[in-house]
């Protein structure tokens, strides 16, 4: 048995509202569908904190850019219903995207400063995409509780900062990263890889504790904190560095000097896919 | 005896979903305050429509321009609260700005298109500054009706542009435009004109009038109609005229030949205010 799939905006709207005049609390978990453990988690702490829990499975082609992989992004909702009900889900809401965007989409949600960084820099536009599409399932589903992976940092961060500036009646919830045996953060595109380039996937975490062993020895220059995580990824035949970042949490900057928490990000190209992870870490 | 005037978003929020869960359904009447019997038609038609109203009363910094009247906007909230109470509303809902921006406001919501033409090109970030203001009051208040008067023609396209993007559970109600015994649009902006300054007025309406009958003796071609607008408004001594066109209402764009059913509207300064009024008309 599986849950109920939703696809028209309306019916979601008035089923949460509904739940909601009834007393219950609304969880509610964004996905881009191909969902892996790590989604299970987020779900699974959703079903722990609320009532009724809407996973959300839609590839979204505004936070693609022209040459990223909007079409060969992996779809399967038939398993994505099934991970959802194992984990504790009520509905999963698959709308299509002419119902998402039924005509020229001429509305922007645009977050200034946390999105000129970062991803940003790599991807111009993503996250205005995010942020539109992620205003629009906020403005559908109303009061809610939202949980987002910290393994997309700077998404989350975007996130936050949007529903706190437009009033959103959204408690965003950030999860910790699901990983791998190996310690591989979980992420839809580690299905691009073949078996010789997963085997190479371990060397973004291994570049961020090498960044966060430095740090906690006591040095404060950003610079070499990055070169150390660069040097890793170059190390690796199979990867390409695209990003090896020191910033301060709150506003994704690179500070002058590191001084207590910061969080330490890499992005590396392996094979077909364009991996990302992120550590916390802090000066000694 | 006065209705509650809640200054807080989260009380806001709990307040309508609470009534929402009651079985309620919600007006919802965005304004700047200094309310006019024009905007308490507004209230009266949420107040016939719904059962429970909530006018908002904010002078929004952010679609003020630098040299705009943003200090010198009328507030007077205690006349603001009688004039909703006596035109049915339930509630007032007036923030302190720092309750709207608490911080610095990251995020903008633009609207492409219907946002560069017209008052968009006078007044630069104008509907940017409209459009975050509304998603926010939007975002806060959930599901509802929300009445908005036809004078302001190009920012109720915009704000109804930006429901439909966003997918806010909010249907917007356009009211017709409240107009004086001399058929002057009934705006807070007629408070900064002197006796002379609001004798001259009128003219707006005039020049709106003479295009509209333009097209009904089957004038085809926008530049006349403008013109002929212009014309009247040039004749006025105290009036500069700011804008005349005629567009189509749904693309707010002037048509090479004007078909059917257009817009017309009209900007010009006299004294201190810059007015604006339009009228709907059809070719013959």
């Amino acid at each position: 048995m599986t849950i109920p799939v939703l696809e028209r905006i309306g019916e979601l709207s008035a089923l949460l509202d509904a739940k909601r005049a009834a007393g219950a609390t609304v969880g509610l978990v964004p996905t881009m569908g191909a969902l892996h453990p790590g989604h299970a988690t987020l779900i699974a702490r959703a079903a722990e904190e609320c009532d009724v829990v809407c996973v959300t499975v839609f590839v979204n082609p505004l936070q693609f850019g022209p040459n990223e992989d909007f079409e060969a992004y992996p779809r399967d909702l038939d398993a994505d219903v099934r991970t959802a009900t194992d984990a504790g889900a009520t509905m999963v809401f698959a709308p299509p995207v002419t119902e998402m965007y039924p005509g020229d989409q001429s509305t922007t949600v645009h977050v200034s400063g946390l999105t000129n960084v970062l991803d940003g820099l790599a991807r111009p536009g993503h996250f205005d995409g995010v942020a539109t599409v992620v205003a629009k399932l906020f403005a559908m589903a109303g009061r809610c509780h939202a949980y987002f992976g910290e393994k997309d940092f700077q998404q989350l961060a975007v996130v936050r900062r949007m529903a706190a500036d437009l009033s959103f009646p959204v408690e965003i919830v950030g999860c910790p990263t699901a990983r791998d045996h190996d310690e591989v953060a979980l992420s839809s595109r580690n299905a691009y890889l073949n078996a010789e380039e997963r085997a190479a996937a371990p060397v973004l975490i291994r570049a961020l504790r090498a960044g966060a062993e430095l740090l906690a020895r006591g040095e404060s220059d950003p610079a070499r904190v990055r070169r150390a995580m660069v040097e890793i990824v170059a190390a690796e035949a199979l990867a390409t560095c695209d990003q090896a970042e020191v910033v301060d949490p709150r506003t994704l900057r690179t500070p002058d000097t590191l001084e207590g928490e910061v969080v330490l990000l890499v992005a590396a190209r392996i094979g077909p896919a364009r991996l990302i992870d992120n550590m916390r870490a802090s000066t000694s």
